[in-house]
């Protein structure tokens, strides 16, 4: 192929491709055409000029980030209530909120911030989980981000649904809009709980999802009541009860898993289900600490995801990365666990498999184009010894320079192109004003 | 007092002044004369212009960091060594890399580079305690920085001092230099540990610390092992034989202490103790969780710190100030401890007291005038309902705008003004190339 058939060409600076080899490749081109990487080679390889050039001079170039879990409005309600328990927090501060202030503007809105906010982070994908779930989508096609967007099911009335009995009507609604609509987009199901969805719901819903050939998310023992309740009202433990529901497979998700036992772990590598971790959120609402390292010697494919803003309280995947090797090096006391190199996977390749988007994670010729920039001329990024150190315990959201996803660049030299910046604040603080009124 | 005469006038945005009512100031007029702050009021109170006025709106106006403890020039082994035991990353990688490389010019050098990093990231004050420790302060005298430098100690051969019967002639000569050089720079003396300092070498320093009315720092309680290797050597407790050699006052301040038990924190409190907390380097090493919540509660005086960079990987203390308060309510499992306040108070207030520097940490008519401006209108800082929170949970080092250390604008729009910071980072490549040439 000529380089002058490319859209992009990105030239210099090192590459991380984090495939199964873990390549670096310094100063390397690497070519995208019609959204994919057309070719990875190095400058003696290949010459000429693509449409369009990226000097990645003093850069590494790697895949972008993956958060395999979020609720992008909240943001809106992002450092409204903090350092509260979990009820106090959920129950007199965020459910009061939302059934006051989410509706379409909102989630549109909240969720266009959080995609600058996550852009400009170094985030290119994201799962999320919340009301009004195509407005998401909608967001995402305008921001130009890659995204699962997974319609919420529970059993009580919520800010789009006041009538459980709608749940199958509502997933054959959303699959019907979203499942042929953008390359960039995927839909996916997600029941709130073990103990706010009936084995009925948590069934259908599977049931659905698994026709339909996508995943299927659920909250799993977050906090360490769960397990409790669980069996007060079944008789058995929370992945018992799914297991024996037969939730549990390839396409499931388990998001949190703070507190799964060596039972728990067993039926999820027999089962094949993924894990999205979160450790900034939990550790914030004091939910626990999920046993990571434990899942990844059983070959339990794991990601990591920020949740959403209120308990986290941003969506910086980069400071994700560098908690969740320290948190588990301390709880463990062991500090050669969750290294550079596995934590680094999880928020690119380990994302990439929870979420079942195969054709990104790593930057190999034939895969999606989502490549991040990460600018290494700053002081706290000096010296350099070895990249995956470097971008897991010292870079931050800002070093992110240059993003591309799906062949497209999304933000250039921290300018953000397919986002309003300044208006997606304004938006926001309206609304916060309206949230700050109510408060008072 | 006119505000012609101010040096520098700061006008709008919102001012956490951290003082003991913790008021905050919507719309402040701070004048800086002299090196102080000469006057805080509101708009409609103070008119009129000083030689050089900082536009503050849309930022937060707060009082510029404290990072209680460091090893600057540590900043040249940064990621040279991770996600290794303690032993392993001490005896095959740091202590060999120090016998081979640590000289005055890479003190010097390392520390200036380290220097950009901490303003870039909101710091104006650090404590450090490395070999050639003048050449820090003469590095810090450069950069503008406000700094506790602790002579070291140590029982046996370093870079700087191969005969420890030399202890005391070095500490004349330190303190003879440094005492009364500079407003900005407080010597201190720095015995290493209870296990690598004898009670004689102890009680030496600490002698000469007192005399001189300056601060002695000691690492404390850092692994769980030390408390064994402390009893077999002169079976006491690590917090017990330095007690019992006259050790603790209020003028000692404990590095680490993940280790200590309720009759440890007894006596720090009866001792007036005070106490650096540095969490990230202790879950990176897997050191252990210092019980900072049970220390506070007994009104043990606290601070945070970085730690070297070769064990964090960076002196960000946004991130340490986001970290500690997780950390802490993840493994006390009680998310209302350290909540957002009270984590940006040890990171201001808290350090300024734990290093003796009464004249800063809050923003105080009367007070030294080391002030820093954090840019709000980012979309991971919208929208704003409570200034602590933001700080603490969403802010990054990157977000800080402008900082003033002594009355001297250090950095205007991220530009930093007394360091080429270029340069600085040149100078630290052309050592890393050396570290890494004999790594080979």
């Amino acid at each position: 192929m000529q380089t002058a058939d490319w859209d992009i060409v990105i030239r210099g600076g090192t590459l991380l491709t984090m495939n199964t080899e873990a390549e670096i490749v310094e100063d390397p081109v690497i070519g995208i055409k019609d959204g994919l990487i057309a070719a990875v080679g190095t400058g003696r390889q290949e010459q000429g000029n693509a449409k369009e050039t990226i000097d990645a001079s003093g850069c590494l170039i790697m895949p972008g980030l993956v958060n395999t879990h979020t609720h992008l409005p909240m943001v809106c309600f992002r450092g409204l209530a903090d350092d509260l328990s979990l009820q106090d927090w959920l129950n007199n501060h965020i459910f009061p909120a939302e059934a006051r202030f989410v509706n379409k503007k909102m989630v549109y809105e909240g969720a266009l911030l959080a995609m600058a906010e996550m852009i400009l982070s170094g985030t290119t994908t994201f799962c999320d989980g919340y009301f009004f779930e195509s407005k998401i989508g909608e967001a995402a096609r305008e921001a130009g981000m890659r995204a699962v967007i997974a319609q919420g099911f529970i059993d009580f009335p919520t800010p789009d649904n006041v009538d459980a009995s709608r749940h199958l009507t509502m997933a054959a609604q959303f699959l019907t809009k979203w499942q042929n609509l953008s390359p960039l987009i995927t839909p996916a199901f997600f029941c709130h709980a073990p103990y706010s969805c009936s084995p009925e719901t948590m069934t259908a819903v599977k049931e659905a999802a698994r026709r339909a050939g996508i995943s299927f998310l659920i909250h799993l023992l977050e906090n360490n009541d769960e397990a409790e309740t669980v069996q007060k009202l079944y008789g058995k433990k929370p992945v018992e009860l799914l297991d024996d529901l037969g939730i549990l497979d390839e396409q499931t998700i388990a998001v949190h898993c703070n507190w799964v036992d060596k039972e728990d772990m067993a039926v999820f590598a027999a089962r094949g289900v993924k894990v999205s971790h979160n450790p900034e959120s939990s550790m914030k609402l004091a939910a626990g600490v999920a046993p990571i390292p434990a899942m990844l010697e059983l070959g339990i494919t794991c990601g990591l995801g920020t949740d959403g803003a209120a308990s986290n309280n941003d969506l910086n995947m980069f400071r994700e990365m560098d908690i969740a090797a320290k948190l588990h090096k301390v709880t463990t006391l062991n500090p050669t666990v969750m290294n550079a190199k596995t934590v680094l996977a999880l928020a690119t390749i380990g994302g990439s498999k929870v979420l079942g988007l195969s054709r990104i994670g790593t930057i190999e010729s034939g895969k999606d184009a989502d490549i991040i920039l990460v600018d290494m001329n700053k002081p706290h990024l000096t010296p350099l010894y070895n990249c995956y150190s470097q971008l897991v315990y010292a870079a931050a959201g800002a070093d992110v320079k240059t993003s591309i996803i799906g062949g497209k660049i999304v933000m250039r030299d921290r300018q953000l192109l397919t986002i309003d910046v300044e208006k997606a604040m304004a938006n926001v603080r309206l609304l916060a004003a309206e949230i700050r009124k109510e408060k008072r």
